[in-house]
């Protein structure tokens, strides 16, 4: 896949698709024999069981999650800033968080991967809290 | 290098050194056998004297640069949001990059892969022209 509108419109609904926990259309978004790594550096989790696993414990753990600025789009790949969304309501914190994908031709995801580390983790400013 | 507080202060050298054209200092953030992929998917740039001939361009051509979110570190890897300001003073326009860099044990680059695709070049808004 090297339409770079297709990519930006596929990165434009996977943090709604987090948000909502709608996990079946989120593994739609993935190839059967992809990746995830999140963190850069945890046990890569592999196949699309192992993805849909990643994203229901994702969803039981209540995360949200939003764009924090444009995708950058490079040939079959694309990176893209996020906030996530954790913990109790009245105590939210936030992973600064860049996701990249690699696409196949098909347009499905082959793989995903997290840049974020934990000592990073902060509490939500009023705007993000609102949205 | 696992240390994130000098990955993020290495990223916030960066993109001031390559501001200010200071071409053998930024080459001395890089190891000798470095490389460079930027836009991700074009000719790799292979070794120091490469390294040295991209940024040689880069600061013939007057690149501005400057860091838009905040440095995600992931292990030895980190990701970084960018804005690279191009053209003449009059007619400003905004790359919105993503830097990934990969760095070796002692601290220097191994590898840095930019996203940004040239149809998503915009002109820059007043802020950003201020700086």
């Amino acid at each position: 896949m090297s339409d770079p509108n297709r990519i930006r419109a596929l990165y434009d609904r996977y943090p709604d698709l987090v948000t909502k926990g709608d996990v079946e259309a989120i593994v739609a978004l993935y190839a059967e024999d992809a990746t995830i790594e999140d963190p850069i550096g945890s046990p890569l989790h592999r196949g699309i069981e192992a993805v849909r696993a990643f994203y229901q414990n994702a969803v039981k753990a209540g995360v949200l999650m939003r764009r924090s600025g444009p995708v950058r789009v490079a040939g079959s790949e694309a990176a893209t800033p996020l906030i996530v969304l954790v913990g109790p309501e009245d105590q939210r914190q936030v992973i600064d968080v860049i996701s990249v994908m690699r696409f196949r031709d098909d347009g499905k995801i082959a793989s995903m991967r997290a840049y974020w580390s934990p000592d990073a983790i902060r509490p939500a400013t009023e705007a993000e809290l609102a949205g």
